[in-house]
């Protein structure tokens, strides 16, 4: 084949700093530290120290590939380790400090981490896991000598200022391969051990593009972006690379994401976007509703990392008049899939139809491609109401989860055609708005249809008695499941069995009903808020519904 | 290098079509045709014509890179030729209807080209180079049968409708090496043949990212896009790709491109953004001003291709409202470079600083890189004032020159770090706007400094008698050269020498003030409206400068 006659650079990441430094290099990066503070830089002043980042992990001794890993808020020492470690080459592994010890440990040993970089609020927890993890030959604190204890120092502890301070700002960013490892994010499965997902530098700057269009984040150089989303969250969604090849200032919330914290930045700091999951969003909105405040220059507000409450969309929209918009994504796929952005047709539509495409996850963004099929793969049609487990391709989803031990080759990740299962099932109209309805284990299969336990639940939340309601399928000899609701009464609340079923008539179809109510006093809830199913339907497995 | 573990997808056109296809079925294509009606189609119709294409080109015989030849208005045909002749892995080759018949066959038979497409417009002289061109097996006029006369028919030419209606719609885009040629495009060089830039599916694709960003054009699925640049010219900006990946409305304007048609297709269409150069936009302002007519639903206006008249900028800016921004490309570079969006920091400036940076080309969109140098090739500095050659690199820049016929090896091209000499003479200033000042080759060199044939010739435009200037460098025995002015008085106008030069006294620096003028009855324009330097160098040949 004739090959084009244009220049065949690499995509790297070091490329993004570079063209900041050089375009935009008076343009500012605020960060909220942890001392309290709040410290400004410039994109010229983070690619110096990006380059010193990069001499100190070679000075270290890392191999080309090797791994350092980050435990820390966003801010602006975490940005000079994005560019300065991917840049040289090594892969940038960012750890949730959300988990317990014991899994930060068990991370940082898969992961084959070789240097840690932490912020002083997880003193403690690098305390805890530092006996753990041999392969670890650098502690480094993100603050400078003067933060540091004695004992600190005495036990190895080195400050982030003086390990940088001693190495040259003068780097030259090496070329390689595109296809190379950048950086690596473990996903927090319910159930296992975490999986880790290994983004190269392609996948980072083709995403970066599209997630600044104008119906994505829709990025510009007059921006003020906030990502309240954590770095070590799927890069914080994209955004810290977005925004610099950008040229828009960059905002870092540190530790603070409190509505007071988030408020003052935005006031303070001309920010025009956020981004973030409904509850730290609900947090600011709360902390500005109770306080009469508005929103200063804020004009777009992207929601994530779980289904929006239609509420909370609501106050953004139509009370504060923000272009607020729910997206969705996950690590697998870097993590942008969908944004709920209307097209133009849709600009005839009354308000209440435009917010019923508003409330779904969204349609695609150029460069994902995703489908829905039945158990058997067949792929489903696009109107809106049939459901089918969703699956996702495209240049930043994953082809399989990455094992750094070598020792778990069937991870999974996608079949051969590129379509990775997302785990979820969804609904797809003839616009490509895609929908949400359920998880792939929760869906129940009834005579050959599928109920929604997420719908039943929702409902079930809705009748003034329950406090907490979940839907599992439960074994039936004719309709191969039945959906039954489990449900957690409020305190003096009256209502039975037959009162609840009651309350779905005219709601949902009535092979959708839930066959059987089962009252009790308490229902599971994991770490991230969200009901255990698996061990729910452990706890009914000596249930059986009566023929 | 460990590599990342995600889908290495390859970046293809067809790609974009079939997503047009797939999540933005229904959206709109408009042209007016040559026969004068609107036409409506979708990029659902669109993709599958474009599949017709494919096999159609496939039924001639064509191997995969073997070139197909379109000499065509923008229209939803010449579209489908896009996404067909590229998606099947051979490459289309867009020919500019409005050279010389000579040349045109010319281009042809360099090219190679085995099929050419044209709109009925060129049918005179689809007849004049017919005889010229013997490795075209197939001349489709890109209409329906009933089109077509008898003669015509005898005489071989096809219907487009009928060549590509004998095809199944049914075609798996091929994948292949995102590398390969895609579209070819001839410059117009001013001296010598034209030469050849070959673009690649990831050039092509990389840069329709780019110009859809919110600080380029910024496309959404809510706009109505007319692209006033001709399908013709780099591939009229790339704007066909950025429209259909965004799912925007699509508003072709056929052969019309004069103030009432294009105010009509504006109005009728709901188009919220038009590209294109000055002299044609010029028309469509001075039809809206003579008809105290409003421009509707018109959002942002992008000019290039040539300067833009600062009064053409402010009618469009100060009196319409709308969002119209200067930029800056080439055929060599697909051709975006730099566009004029203000920055964040830009903002606090008054309205005349601001004025001054949106005449200037503009900074560049990330994925291509700037630097001026000297004639020995060091950098110059980011000031705003010192001149240097401008060159440019990037994703979507050319390596070299194509030379189908391989005789040509040398044909040029960037140098070993990628850098591509524009011909350009160029400031940058701190913020990265970039300011073209003369060409290379007519930039005036004087003890050491840089001089600026256009400022001084548009200097001399300003002066009330005269009706055209060049400004050309003699050689002097101790400053190496020094600048000429050659005028053309306007009729019945008195200025002399002395008069002329006196006009120049407080306006530039003593130093830059020319050394001559010579009154002359004509100066050698070429076929775009610029003066030909050149020649106008070689009528002066004998002058010389007293000592």
């Amino acid at each position: 084949m004739l090959l084009g006659h244009m220049q065949d650079r690499p995509l790297l990441i070091s490329d993004i700093i570079s063209f900041a430094e050089r375009h935009h290099g008076d343009a500012q990066i605020i960060s909220r530290r942890v001392e309290g503070d709040l410290h400004q830089t410039t994109y010229q002043d983070c690619a110096s120290r990006a380059r010193q980042v990069a001499n100190a992990v070679e000075a270290e001794g890392l191999a080309v590939s090797d791994r350092v890993g980050t435990i820390a808020w966003n801010g602006y020492r975490h940005l000079e380790l994005y560019f300065g470690v991917a840049g040289a080459g090594r892969v940038l592994h960012t750890i949730n400090p959300r988990l317990h010890a014991d899994q930060v440990a068990w991370i940082i040993n898969h992961a084959i981490d070789q240097i840690i970089c932490f912020d002083l609020s997880f003193l403690e927890l690098i305390g805890q896991i530092r006996g753990q993890c041999p392969a670890v030959k650098a502690w480094i604190a993100l603050c400078g000598p003067e933060s540091l204890s004695d004992t600190d120092r005495a036990s190895g502890l080195i400050s982030y200022e003086e390990w940088i301070g001693a190495q040259s700002s003068a780097y030259h960013w090496p070329a390689f391969d595109e296809h190379g490892a950048a950086s690596l994010c473990y996903t927090s499965g319910t159930t296992g051990s975490p999986k880790a997902v290994l983004y190269s530098h392609r996948s980072t700057v083709l995403h970066a593009y599209a997630i600044s269009l104008p119906d994505a984040m829709g990025f510009s150089a007059r921006d003020s972006i906030l990502p309240l989303v954590p770095m070590f969250h799927v890069n914080a969604w994209g955004i810290p690379y977005a925004a610099s090849l950008t040229g828009a200032k960059l905002v870092f919330p540190g530790p603070r994401l409190d509505g007071q914290s988030v408020y003052e930045l935005i006031a303070a700091e001309g920010v025009t976007f956020i981004a973030g999951v409904p509850t730290v969003l609900q947090s600011l909105v709360s902390h500005a509703d109770n306080n009469k405040l508005e929103l200063a220059d804020l004009r777009r507000v992207i929601v994530g990392g779980a289904a929006c409450p239609p509420a909370l969309l609501r106050n953004l929209r139509e009370r504060r008049q923000l272009d607020a918009i729910h997206a969705w994504g996950m690590t697998e796929m870097s993590p942008l899939g969908t944004l709920s952005m209307l097209k133009r047709k849709h600009e005839k539509l009354s308000y209440d139809e435009q917010w019923a495409l508003r409330e779904k996850q969204g349609r695609a963004v150029f460069g994902v491609d995703m489908k829905i099929v039945d158990d058997e793969g067949v792929e489903m049609p696009w109107d809106g109401i049939t459901p089918g487990h969703l699956l996702v391709r495209g240049h930043w989803v994953i082809t399989q989860y990455f094992d750094p031990t070598g020792d778990r080759k069937d991870a999974g990740g996608a079949d051969a055609q590129g379509w990775f299962a997302t785990g979820d099932v969804a609904t797809i109209d003839a616009d490509g708005f895609m929908q949400i309805t359920d998880r792939s284990k929760d869906v129940i299969k009834s005579g050959g249809e599928w109920i929604s336990s997420i719908e039943i639940e929702n409902l079930a939340m809705s009748h003034p008695d329950v406090a907490l309601a979940a839907c599992i399928g439960v074994p039936h000899p004719k309709w191969d499941e039945r959906p039954v609701l489990v449900v957690v009464l409020k305190p003096g609340a009256t209502a039975d069995r037959d009162d609840l079923l009651a309350f779905y008539e005219g709601k949902i179809a009535k092979w959708q009903i839930p066959e059987d109510v089962i009252m009790v006093d308490s229902i599971p809830i994991g770490a991230t808020g969200k009901i255990l199913k698996a061990r729910l339907r452990d706890m009914m497995k000596d249930y059986h519904l009566e023929q």
